[in-house]
């Protein structure tokens, strides 16, 4: 099965290159006469959009959706939903120079041992770009989860050793680095300001998480929840490390530590007392807050002069130059959101088929 | 799609309960004319078994694995192979006493919550014991991957504070932690019998690595390798983070630090010159090392009393006896290489497909 | 994605060789809850046994079926219904005179021209016998769409040019031909014995219904009903032709004698005056009778001399003696018709994917 | 999994409505390096369009195509490659009238009673223009396989009682009736007028062939290539039947005649001496030319007034006027082509899959 496509009954298949004629996706198995509207997703897609600030690409793209099947009268009719966003500043003379060496820490070299060539006009389909069909299909898995009161949300959690120490909801979509602390977003600008003056890139932590998600979601043994969320974030691109709950700080607790105690909820329900496990237990949701961390590796684009070899191996030194991030975090809050989404409303619609 | 299936090419299906009268698995899609025999899978299956040390579960099962169909004079026919595994010592009655009851940390309250009801005799599917399945299709992946040169191998790398300072793989197998450092072998047995006086359970960290793995493994955009190694680890058993590389370190680097410099090696293939990158850029393999580090919390099932409910909220107080481990990172060894096994199996296969 | 399994959400996967330890399947995908018992299974693998009756194979197998997991207090569980039928009467020394010949009419040429070799034994997987998995999870099939009011029936409908005249159902079962006009049956009978002491084979065509399916199953636009159930039956062996409805008869039609006018039916709701269409419209179920045929050819397997090569292309004479069906048409009832209780019990439960 | 995708390794997925703005598909799985322009896509679809001559709907469409992805400098790059058709001639009035009412033979009925609404105009996505992103896709298939020396061609063999009766295949293009022998294409093209005059439609056979089709294609034993080719070709809309080699004729046949003796070819090559069997047994390639056919009812679109009931039940009297095919068999040739291109690049790939 090629692997372009995204979850089992909910199901995204995305496409398109940085610098083709267009980039888009068609969302399969959306149920009939869910109302949506090219605005919803334009609102999504927006927030991902790059030139929005000092700390991202420069880039210019509308990142104009529309709507071209699935569609009628403003809700969905259970065919497939296809989206498509044309390319207006695609700028592929920039990448000519550079087009037989190795970026390091790009999937150049990769690109090219799997398939013999590449298309490598702005790393094609490898450029972050190919996210626009993920937030697009996204949003609408996001509108279907709405309705059963899933609310999604996802921040920059770390920049370097800057971490945000409370969380105000409210203040995220406040910052450029969508971070829910505002002092310590200021610094996190700040520094972001500094390593691209030092022509230099920078890593950080993105949480996200899922509240209102219904006990009984995920799909024992292998389609647990967390491993399809896993594989969601593992898909996307520098990301090089997913937790949940506790997630590494695990190692270091016992279980009469981790366990969180069963107690019955005022309204009568099932939960636990404290929530170490974030969210799922078993592969399958509690119920309570679903808690995930992606850890984000320094974009590889960096302007200073770096070795490496062409296609023949040959040495070589590289200079990035082009419209990049010097951080990703903001613009992967809106990204990890609507994997996260994605995941959810496949296993949403999947618990329709587990019992009689 | 049901989630009992694991690999898109070579396709693993495991089944069976902790208590029924066996578990099993079937490998579909594994190419025509591998030699596999039955001794070659159960030495992967008795590495995963109880019983064989202090530091695991007392449970005793021979595990003896059976192949039923699929292969013809010593070698796979290219149709299905489906192996069983009969259970011998199964003890539902331990379980009887606490079946109305929602072990803290453990799926019986999101299994009630998915189907209504469970089979509760020793956590049914959602038991270790299901893992059987995964060792023993692993071993067939694994056998497929060794006629290509690759070589797995995991081991406990941390438990709680304790990691390892050096690594032989030689001290693998030879110590009951599976610790590649002896000395700090011989800590954490310590610390095991420590927890378990205590009667609690231990978290840690295993490391798994695999050499040998072609460039060009691995399927964008969504089933990049680092995502398909990341939901295959996700859908272990106890596993709460999962990362590659430099991991979560990686918030802390700067891209002229993460980014490892293409190099031509000395038989003139290429590759890097560092390994932050943990194996994999842009989703495909590089063919450096591929490094996984999977965080395991510590085992819900612990002897101390714990206050949960019962299926109906009312407050109760549970002691989880039985046979336990107070540590899994032993036996998560031989599942870790299993699963790696599979995924490289299925993107080996994969790549086939990729040019004319 | 291999080719063992069928089926989208309720998914079978069957294995085993003709002459190997077992034959089996898993079903992966039932709901929880379903009451099911290894007599339901028991009663339709004894309808497709062989050795019931001089028209069909003399090969002695009690076909017994063992629930290995999947099952719990009588109910489906949810997770992998796990069934084995060992093999008891194998006799693959009947085949090792002819293991380097190519038996016309068998699958012995393809399946090394495919694989580079094969299990020769009874023909290996490619045997009858692999329909027991699917006569196994079909029942499974059946008994959750009982609990929704659809009856499936499939009887002989023609063999040769002798063809039913009438329809009792009652009739079916009573006769060893499963023809449900008694005095075509008794022709039938007269045929095939003339047909094996001419050591000789009989083609004939199956019909397959069933009522009560309710309207709106189907998945356009690749998966309609139509589709799967096309698929569904010629994935049976022998099968050279399947039709809807009218059929090929179509071909002579006009419009305005095929279009079913669409009625009112005096419980209110929709229906159509006729069922030209048999069942299916657009791919998605109308609710009235779905109306399948199968054309079957005449088994291969034929006593008299016949001319072939063997591997390496010499010319050969081959008589296939062995245990073998003069005709496949009774033990063809019982395969056609779990093959579509298979695809409508995936569709019933797809159909809860359709809406919000 | 949602219904709108195609193939397991050769994946193709459509979208789009009838009066929509757009149709299209992507395939995703199509190798890297194959050459291939939008010339070779737009031939196929020129060859699918409406309005060429008096024997099809006069609706006025383009049909132009444009590549938006997976298209690199001439050659596939191995990503998705997405294709569009704007269109152009919609004209939803023409349904307004009737959108309560459902059309006898359509799936206006049971597209309601599957998502509780539809697309009216004009069918929406139950509309033959559908079939656009099918042609395209299959295009490309086509060339996959020209590359191996795999010939497709299709052709109308009977309109009502009128049957080809020699085959030129020079000729099929020649004439409107897309049949090989013109004598009987004459006689065709008058009866489709009178049938016009009449308002009325006809039913009809094409047939399909592949030649050069290497031996061992097909994956035991539910993907069996005739599995796969009828899925296929019964998922186009209008066919009621599939057959393949003597298909319905088995019924009358013995296995001493059926069966299709082995030979050595002059070029060593292994071979049958006759091709009853159709090209496929065991569900696997013989080398041989594989030969299928499509009953296709008559079009349900009649301008003449027939009985039907609209949304609540209530009797009613409808004219079907718009611009119909009063026989869909000269634009079921490229289609049908196109779904055994689709069938047969999916399984020679996935024959990749066979042998270690």
């Amino acid at each position: 099965m090629p692997g372009n496509s995204f979850g089992q009954v909910f199901r995204l298949t995305t496409w398109g290159e940085s610098h083709g004629p267009a980039v888009g996706c068609t969302v399969d198995g959306c149920p009939a006469g869910l109302p949506i509207s090219e605005e919803e997703i334009q609102r999504e897609l927006d927030r991902r959009r790059v030139g929005q600030s000092k700390v991202s690409s420069q880039r210019q793209e509308a990142d104009r959706v529309q709507i071209l099947s699935g569609v009628f009268e403003g809700r969905t009719t259970g065919t497939p939903i296809s989206m498509v966003v044309y390319n207006t500043d695609a700028k592929p003379g920039h990448y000519e120079s550079i087009k037989d060496l190795y970026r390091p820490g790009h999937a150049d070299y990769t690109w090219d041992a799997k398939y013999g060539f590449r298309d490598w006009r702005g790393g094609g389909r490898s450029s972050a770009r190919e996210t626009i069909g993920r937030v697009a299909g996204g949003a609408i898995a996001r509108k279907l989860l709405a309705g059963i009161g899933v609310h999604i949300v996802a921040y920059t959690l770390q920049l370097e050793e800057l971490r945000a120490q409370r969380f105000d909801e409210e203040e995220i979509e406040r910052n450029i680095m969508r971070c829910p602390d505002p002092q310590v977003a200021a610094l996190m600008v700040e520094r972001v300001d500094q390593a691209r003056r030092a022509l230099d890139s920078l890593g950080g932590i993105v949480e996200v998480r899922a509240r209102g998600v219904p006990p009984g979601l995920g799909e024992p043994v292998f389609d647990k929840l967390q491993a399809d969320i896993g594989k969601a974030m593992f898909s996307i691109p520098a990301i090089k490390g997913v937790e949940f709950g506790e997630g590494f700080e695990v190692a270091r607790m016992r279980g009469s530590q981790h366990n969180d105690p069963f107690v019955r909820r005022e309204d009568g329900s099932i939960g636990t007392q404290s929530n170490h496990h974030g969210g799922i237990l078993g592969g399958i949701s509690t119920g309570e807050e679903i808690v995930v961390r992606l850890a984000a590796k320094p974009p590889a684009s960096i302007a200073r002069p770096q070795t490496t070899v062409d296609r023949e191996g040959n040495p070589a030194t590289i200079e990035v130059h082009g419209r990049h991030d010097p951080t990703v975090l903001p613009r992967l809050v809106p990204i990890a959101e609507a994997m996260l989404a994605l995941v959810l409303a496949d296993h949403w619609l999947r618990q329709r088929l587990a019992r009689v």
